[in-house]
């Protein structure tokens, strides 16, 4: 059962590595010609999600090319809402959308809670299936959205920029908003748990949508309900040695207050610098990023130079991951993410003498 | 000529206050009815931009409402890259666009070198008409965007969610980039000190997008050239005591760098704690800010409590321009600008006893 390559889960868990092991947000998705056909294949996005035989497909393809530490489960952060009844859809060209959006009490009232093994069966089949084809050669990666983050699309009924009925939520019935903050922890917690039990090996929850609070906000709404995450599956017997991996967007000057969370590792953006953030958290959590993705746009070797300033500002030892500072988008060059890739393998192992 | 209202530029310059000045960024602007009509006569965004009479008509709009304690010229930052031959154009609900966008050395050195006086003549008419009108009963600020802010819209010829075509030419052809922004700085330069000679009081250097570079390039490629600009408007003898105020958005963790550029006060956003900022900084500059714009979504009275928590992070003495940490959004209600502007006024007397 042990994993041929080792070097993600020792570099979470802060012990010695041959090189830093990479991987890459949104790794599997539309910047790869076989992920494009695959999706075409299953006709559209959701049924990519809900099939496992594809999602474990397109899980899959980009270490077909790349010499990654690391798969992640294909999949989408708002299945747990569609599971818990908003009934999620996505418009080409348009990004999700719900047919139930969540406006008041007596709509988190109405909220089920999803049964992981049931309503969303298609997911954890999805990991035992990958779990099954990687035959132990990277570990999985199995994700959740944050709490806040998936609010924010329950909310809204899709994605957002002003944020206009979150926060007056947040701001006129903070009651009915932690009401439904802690409906999803839940839900988060089983959801995670059982992706561990059918096979994943690390979890991520993602924030994408904490960076946009004051950081008084951010303690209150999002951190909170992370750490209740973080410490439910630290305690469940089948979990507790499972690394946990925080992303927060925007939330790298907050790591003083997220190591807090009890969490493994901290994944921070392109908008901070290694260096520093790694002085705030001392020994106490692994650091996962945090190259700027557009560096993607620049040719190989700007790719190589830029990546070197990045493993430099981490510097020697353990508690490196390494992965841009946000996803990978949809018009980059796949070749660039092999060359990034080997630069990081190539050019680390001098910090793991 | 003493301005009627000393609040704004006494706590630009950090002398004592009767009560914390308040401006709203965008507060004339499409949330005002009043606007709407003035835009609807104008027949689109550039020609209300364009045409003093109107730009100043909309300008004095919200003072006629709210108690505020300054006003903002009516305009738009793409006006520099429009004089210096890029061809603004405004589509209805697309946002702006160029005919001609920069992608080359060629390109950058065919962009001509604007006579404020002459190709932005539309622009210190303004100025002169508000100022007129405005017979010194507040202040008037005068604006432009960052060069960096600037370049993005002429690289990518309008607004960008990824930055690709900017953030390949910063990292494969940085001399190209540098050439774009040292043009753009000379341009600003000479724009901020014709609309200080036509009559503003204090100028805003909007660097909207500086926030989603690395902190590193942050430097590089934003802060270096708003520094450079404040150099040489403080060595002009005309403009020498006009207070200049530097607004990067997300960039708030930057405050300890910005403050070496010599500006006068700091604009921050929301997603950071003014008394943590104040610390920073200590009494070099003044700041402005920081309240979250979605909190005018909220009623009168959660306005009032979330004003009050801004005001007292600040705490005692001058040096506090309240804002919001953005602009308004269009589809908020006047009446609750309204309760925010009072409430700064009334909370923060104790804070100037």
């Amino acid at each position: 059962m042990t994993n041929k390559n080792p070097r993600f889960i020792n570099s979470l868990l802060k012990k010695p590595v041959d090189a830093t092991p990479i991987w890459i947000m949104r790794q599997a998705g539309r910047y790869l010609p076989e992920y494009r056909a695959s999706r075409q294949k299953a006709g559209n996005f959701l049924t990519l999600c809900k099939t496992p035989e594809l999602a474990c497909e397109v899980t899959l393809q980009p270490l077909q090319r790349f010499d990654l530490d690391a798969a992640i489960l294909f999949s989408d952060i708002l299945t747990i809402p569609d599971a818990m009844g908003q009934d999620l859809y996505f418009k080409e060209g348009e990004g999700p959308g719900f047919n139930k959006v969540i406006r008041s009490k007596k709509d988190v009232d109405q909220l089920l809670s999803p049964d992981p093994e049931s309503e969303l069966k298609y997911v954890m089949d999805a990991v035992r299936l990958i779990h099954h084809e990687l035959d132990n050669k990277v570990p999985l990666i199995g994700f959740a959205g944050s709490p806040w983050t998936l609010s924010t699309y329950m909310i809204e009924g899709g994605a957002t920029k002003t944020f206009q009925q979150t926060k007056s939520m947040m701001f006129n019935e903070p009651d009915v908003l932690h009401l439904l903050l802690e409906k999803l922890s839940q839900s988060v917690v089983q959801y995670l748990i059982a992706q561990i039990e059918a096979g994943v090996e690390a979890v991520m929850i993602f924030d994408t949508w904490g960076g946009i609070l004051n950081p008084q906000d951010y303690r209150e709404f999002s951190l909170k309900y992370m750490s209740l995450i973080v410490d439910k599956i630290k305690k469940t017997a089948t979990c507790k040695q499972v690394p946990i991996i925080l992303f927060t967007k925007g939330g790298g000057h907050w790591v003083k207050d997220i190591v807090g969370s009890g969490c493994d590792a901290i994944g921070v953006d392109w908008t901070v610098n290694l260096s520093d953030i790694k002085k705030q958290v001392g020994d106490k959590v692994a650091l996962q990023g945090n190259l700027d993705p557009c560096v993607l746009y620049a040719s190989p070797e700007v790719i190589q130079q830029k990546a070197g300033e990045i493993l430099e500002q981490f510097g020697h030892g353990s508690g490196h991951v390494f992965n841009l500072g946000h996803g990978v988008h949809p018009d980059m060059n796949p070749e660039h993410i092999a060359a990034l890739v080997d630069a990081v393998h190539e050019l680390s192992r001098k910090y793991h003498l």
